[in-house]
């Protein structure tokens, strides 16, 4: 149920409506960005707007019951803006993460994050914990891979986004990183979803390569309602029958989300295409369709890469694709975001601290 | 097998190997293009190259048996342009293809017609045979749809390009239209497959929606087989589990499908998207992937159609979808097609022939 | 609109009505099986049951507009059966099918027919028209095929099944076989599945391999529409993202099915799999999950098969399945369909008239 | 890499072996069931078996890398049997799971307790912590509703499988049910699997509903990797484009499965359906296809359930259910699962310890 408050609703008024909702087992939620709207679920019961409709202060009361009540455009129609480190997703300006797919050393991390920088991404991906399919592959270097991270943004000024994979590493991956990346293969794994809820970082969560858009928005929906209103989608493929693509890039799940909710969304072509050679394509067209931002693995050395070697960019590579999808971001209105004189300074390597980058164009 | 004929190779030289190879009761096609390469084929037997090998004039012979030796990028491997009336598909100008599902009336096609011209579309399409799903649906108008459409052709200067549905109506819509749409549903129809090969117009053929690219590669070989070596391929969204568009445009389809063949390439993102909303933006992407064309349901009155009423756009959102995917097509260095002043008067209704269009851009 | 006629309703009163609905433009079907119903559907109007509902001899007339309406179990509640030959496909007794993929010489045929019919088979299948994804693939024997299956039924008694690829090979088709069967690939080949419809034989259906179950009842919708009430569904796999099959039997839409239609429905787990060792597994869970028939791929050499090498049993594991199948069969209360005496004398080949074979337990 | 034992290898030599591979930075595994197997794994490197095919005590040693190698029967020929509880599943006897989806009150699940128990089933499911798409639906009653698992087995003797969610809640799983159950969604939640693999009960693994066979088994592998030989597959359909049933039952994977691992696997076909009237025939398919056992959601008022109401079975149509299922499990020689006369007295309420049940027939 959504309760829109008067504009000129009291503190006691409002704070009356959250008694009598809890007081009847249920939760109330707040809407972010508004101080006029209120949400209220419950588990076992519907809660029923007749009961608040005539309450003081209340302007409205309806039924909302899809399950993604805090991440819907019905509640909350304005696009949110979600702050990575400094950089902006979701706004004006067309974002570019760009990294390896796993931390495998300081080199090889610290190289890669000069060149995405030096290509003009604003984001630096790598993952310290990895998820492998097989118990005997490669699974990251943990802790130690995310003190690189740390290192590579402290040199190159770009915030990190890298992956927990449970409950258990969330408190050091929340502590090291500017976001915190949910995989595919977690997005429905809830304890997790609510422990993100309860981070102080922004978190990215990837649709699951089976997941309807519906599930993808309620379990965005369990970040969101632990009180953490920084959530990102990213789109990264989904399953079906295809002999050319590991996974179907499915685009148009970008406008289909922008209709339902406010959340930014984010586009891998990396992983969904499985092969080098159709990534810019993708990432062209991930541009066009009107994604917020892309997230692109570049390997110094794509054929000695640990994991997903096939779909690595080489950074000249990544930098060619970097500026064919700022034409066509520019072509859609929606430009390459534009980093300030002194961030400019910092990408050159006078500068380091991250936290005070202001970004223009937004 | 592949035969490559040494640049001084006689004719003599060329009759006497496909003469041998006849004998040996299989079949020779030669690559179009080009008098230079020779594909032999059979049905129960693969050739031998060795057997070619030594013959004079002969500068290469190799296996090749993916089964789309004509339709391969290997074999021929500049791209095709096929002309749909005078407009070059696969040109360095983008296509822009629109018009309604369904011929349903006189009218409403010339005033679709009208609309899509003026937006700035190159060619029309629209169904007279139309494939559906229950019996009890419209089926067309059959061939005096076909001539409300060459109507519509006279008096706009847009070549037309509508399905058949089966050989029977091969002969009727080759000769009222300038390309002939082979649907998804028929991909694997075979008969009309081969019976499109000995069509003397070019031929549109669309995606299974439960075909792999290989699949759709070799369906084309049917047709380029008999001898068309006129082939447009479309991808128009496969059926996967989406619970937000009707099928899901696999945009990774396009640069897939170029880097193993020489074929254009058009996205239909209206069927896939099967809701209006959708279809701009994938549009767009569709452009930035680098497709030859895309063709889009535009109605007069959308809500009002016999068929497909939920995708089909009203005049003006396509005239804004035509300028935005144009934006995107040039962003890409593939602007849209740009007629001639000559072709411009006849689009202002004082000319009628469309066979002696003249494409400037080309 | 479906019309239900009293008891008592006149010829005179049943002429009136038909009139009625056909000089407004509607087709008028009557309902296989009963004189008391009509099936009344219109192309670009729905008709309205108000209009009939009070007319002399109407019992009842309400919409219906799932698009398969004779098909439909709400409009013929019983089960229908459909005699192949002789043999009952749909009634009491499980029905196997077997034979080669291909007929590929007379040599070949005849010894597989003699013994998938000592294996206990009921019917006879094989392709003499091969649908083939490359061009360059074997096509199937054409009419010479037929005849070696004609052959093949009079030595053995079996009746045949085999597949025609396009309105032109209806004629030949029906003249030699004793089922026409429509590939999954010609699924909404609807001109095809119209002329089947006006076909003396019983038609098998396969589902395509991305059909939902509407469209596949819709698809059998077109050939009862024609008059033909003789139509067997047949399940063949669908197209999802499997690594160990070609496709996913789909076993759950043959109880789906039989909830919605009275017609039969077979399962060729041949195809689905792909491989030969699921074959078996697969044949004994259809005859558990409710099918009314299998269609099993029988090669005397599998390995030297010129179609689909991969998945066709060796006679004596032929024998061994319809064993299985037998008892499973039997476990579900419908066991083997089991011929009579004279019919036995006939498969040791004293008789070859398979007109006059008499079935038993029906 | 597979290191097969000479039959008198020493424990010397044994152990020498080990301390070499571990001393280059692999992995040892020895293989469950047998002393004269080892399995060696590296996550950066590949064990090479020409260091180890000399030394002494060694029989074979060969390069397996398909990642699931505890898991393959190429490593372990013989058929796993798993016990829950009392209950072997692997073994002769058919095996019936059966209970609610979720333990919404101590006295509803009593009640379906024993009237699973009446019906046949040999160990009662039901969920205390529930994986919900949704945020607000109803999160399970937690270790309350473990306590009421814990008296179900108490008064009905039969063993009890739950879900756990997280790793967190693996300790109180653990603690009071008989097996654990992994969830399709988590199928890849590879720090859950590997607590899993420390547990001392076993697990039944359910398939994610994208994914492959491979994967599968190598979500299997790293619970035994960890040490846990008891795991139990679990087949709940998959995602496809189904209209007619939630997910696609996909029971070619069972003897797929089989050709490839010796762990059991059961079939759970109410998830998979998501309509009651299709359970029945699916989970007699089930035992048709080769599986072990199935697990069956049973109401004792479906139609007021808190979760999943469309699809558990009343307590009368389960017995129904597991009655035709004997019947078909008996067909393939695979009997329901017979209990010691004992263990009937027990399950008249005379005998409440579990523990001791003997199982005939095995």
């Amino acid at each position: 149920m959504l309760i829109v408050l008067k504009p000129g609703a009291t503190e006691e008024q409002r704070h009356s409506l959250v008694a009598t909702a809890e007081g009847d087992g249920f939760r109330v939620h707040p809407v972010p960005d508004t101080e006029h709207r209120l949400i209220v679920t419950g588990e076992r019961h519907v809660p029923d707007p007749a009961a608040f409709i005539d309450r003081p202060g209340v302007a409205d009361a309806r039924r909302i019951t899809h399950g993604y009540e805090l991440a819907s455009r019905e509640v909350h129609p304005r696009d949110s803006v979600v702050r990575i480190g400094s950089v902006p997703v979701g706004g004006p300006g067309f974002v570019v993460i760009g990294g390896p797919c796993a931390v495998e050393s300081r080199e090889q991390t610290l190289t890669v994050a000069r060149q995405v920088q030096a290509a003009g991404a604003h984001i630096l991906r790598g993952g310290a914990f990895k998820p492998r399919t097989s118990p005997y592959s490669f699974q990251g270097l943990g802790e130690a891979g995310l003190k690189i991270l740390a290192e590579a943004r402290e040199r190159t000024g770009l915030p990190v986004i890298t992956e927990a994979l449970d409950v258990e590493q969330m408190d050091v991956v929340e502590e090291y990183a500017d976001a915190i990346q949910i995989g595919s293969r977690n997005m429905h794994n809830f304890p997790l979803l609510k422990r993100a809820g309860r981070a102080r970082k922004p978190v990215m969560l990837k649709r699951g390569f089976a997941a309807t858009l519906e599930e993808f928005l309620m379990a965005a929906e369990y970040i969101l309602a632990e009180g953490n209103p920084n959530v990102v989608l990213c789109e990264r493929g989904i399953r079906a029958f295809s002999d050319f693509s590991r996974n179907t890039l499915d685009l148009s799940v970008v406008p289909a989300a922008k209709a339902l909710t406010h959340l930014p969304i984010v586009v891998d072509p990396s992983h969904a295409a499985g092969r080098r050679d159709l990534v810019a394509p993708l990432a062209r067209a991930a541009a066009a369709v009107g994604a917020d931002a892309i997230m692109v693995e570049v390997q110094d050395d794509p054929s000695g890469a640990l994991c997903d070697s096939t779909q690595a960019l080489a950074p000249d590579a990544f930098a060619a694709l970097v500026a064919e999808v700022g034409r066509v971001a520019g072509s859609v209105d929606r430009p390459l975001l534009r980093l300030e004189p002194r961030t400019h300074r910092r990408r050159q390597g006078e500068l380091s601290d991250h936290h005070d980058a202001v970004i223009a164009a937004q």
